[in-house]
């Protein structure tokens, strides 16, 4: 029976200590520096030889450097002897690269996909990929997890909202099974923000296909980005007569104005999880953090202990 | 008989500038920007449909930044139905971490090599690598090109020193072989710096083999990085008697205090190539940079016509 042994990067540290605390285990002893000239300087400061080795690693901002850190110590594992070398992706960067968009572009989700195979993963773990059919870039094992039901339970129990009251927005036609989901959880029903734009050259319309009037509308999407989408779908909600909004994600990306979009907003409370670590000055009152340590702490726990981890992706 | 095709990258857009020059080429039409996350998107503007494709991309600072731009570029190219991906990488980064000198530690210059054959890279061409062994990290082809012969003739051709009264300095044991070279065109005897330390936790001493008193020296190494060594080596061989001191090398790496260190060290003039561009800040009187836009403009030819390239090898 092979040793655990869980070891982090620099992308989110504190999920990771999270997770290990969970596991009942220290982090694995390692450093992560850089040389003069920026190149990632690597040491695994104890034997991982026979172990299952798991690395922690977000590719959320920087994510070009969070990428190669991971690369990098996949290599320095497998070849320190490691049994197995088990990834832990919370935010899978690049995901929303995943096909030909228009000509000549790169599918840089699948690129990644195969990058994390060449340098040495055996088995990945993922949560709320932009898109599911990115478990089919990987040869390895895939485990997909879903932060559906963290949110979901959020919204039942420690929250204040009239949870007979509720309906569900999915803020495009791509995340209705999303809201499906969480709608079957707070036994509420859904409505979807449906964009178009009339004519060219004429500014998008949020047509709302359902009744939201008097309602407490949450919206729910996989990541949020710059906040535009959401922030104007809150508006319309607003608009059509919903009596309150809330939004929730998975994934905080928060790039360029996001934070003050959301500051701004009609949105009274933007949930999301911990798969990407906030700096401090993205932390304002209006958004609230929930960790996935268990989730991917239970997750290391079964895989380790080669038992089905499949009642966990639902 | 397919077209030949050029792209640049960021890292170094004026050496890819003066190689499509020489070519007689116009650069391919693409874009490199960022999604507001940091994500990097690639636009290729121009059919590239059964072309031999180079792209001009050197990895260095900043490292990470720089080989994903290659990385996904090669995967865009690929998709692309171009007939060849061949990457033009005049500074190979990560070349210094080619074996485990520690236990436990990655490989990351045969880890590059494998992450630019998944990408889909299907031809090489490198200039020094700082191991020449790290040709063999590739299944694919790789042609490895050398400056000696550049920056020999800078020495012959166009320079004030007395050809006379010339001694070519290796400033360790590894780079000898390059010395020996230089010492042949240049028709002088060659001297090496044997640095060791006598005690533990006591200063290394710079011990001279060779005579080197009353001559012009040249110091001649692959990289030079923080400078600490070059100059230190440069103050030894004057304080041995050399007249005065010139040096060398491939690859302007030049990080944290290097620049400072060359403008205070003794030596009269450092002659580089642009392998890396050098920002305006780098740019001082006493570093001469040569271009091996010739050279890497040749091999491109000689490449896409089929023809040996071995003859610029030496
Ligand atoms: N990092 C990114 N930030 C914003 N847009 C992106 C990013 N990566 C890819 N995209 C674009 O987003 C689209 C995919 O989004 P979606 O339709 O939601 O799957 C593609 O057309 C991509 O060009
Ligand atoms: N980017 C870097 N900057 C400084 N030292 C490095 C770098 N990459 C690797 N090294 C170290 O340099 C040594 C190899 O240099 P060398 O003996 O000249 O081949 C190895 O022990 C590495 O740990």
């Amino acid at each position: 029976n092979s040793k655990l042994k869980i070891f982090s990067l620099n992308s989110n540290k504190e999920l990771a200590e999270q997770i290990a605390e969970q596991v009942g285990l220290p982090l694995g002893k390692s450093s992560v520096t850089h040389f003069s000239d920026g190149e990632i300087q690597i040491n695994i400061e104890e034997s991982i030889r026979g172990c299952d080795v798991f690395i922690v690693q977000s590719t959320s901002q920087p994510v070009n450097e969070n990428l190669m850190e991971l690369l990098i110590m996949i290599d320095a594992v497998k070849r320190a002897s490691a049994r197995t070398v088990n990834v832990v992706i919370p935010y899978y960067g690049y995901a929303r690269q995943d096909r030909k968009a228009r000509s000549r572009e790169p599918i840089t989700a699948k690129l990644v996909a195969n990058l994390l195979e060449t340098a040495g993963a055996t088995r990945v773990v993922v949560l709320d990929l932009h898109a599911p059919q990115i478990q089919g870039f990987f040869d390895i094992l895939i485990d997909h997890l879903v932060a559906v039901p963290l949110l979901s339970d959020h919204f039942l129990n420690d929250s204040n909202i009239d949870l007979e009251n509720v309906i569900i927005v999915s803020p495009d036609h791509g995340g209705v099974t999303r809201a499906r989901k969480m709608a079957d959880r707070l036994k509420a029903p859904i409505a979807i923000i449906d964009k178009r734009r009339p004519r060219p050259n004429v500014a998008e319309v949020m047509n709302i296909v359902g009744n939201v009037e008097g309602k407490t509308a949450i919206i729910i999407d996989d990541i949020i980005d710059t906040a535009g989408t959401i922030s104007i779908a809150a508006s319309a909600l607003i608009e059509s007569g919903a009596k309150e909004v809330y939004a929730c994600c998975t994934h905080p990306v928060l790039s360029g104005p996001a934070v003050q979009r959301i500051q701004d907003s009609v949105i009274k409370e933007l949930v999301v999880t911990n798969s990407i670590a906030l700096p401090d000055e993205k932390k304002i009152d209006k958004i609230k953090q929930l960790t996935v340590a268990p989730l991917l702490a239970e997750t290391i726990i079964r895989v380790h202990e080669q038992k089905s981890v499949s009642t966990l992706f639902d």
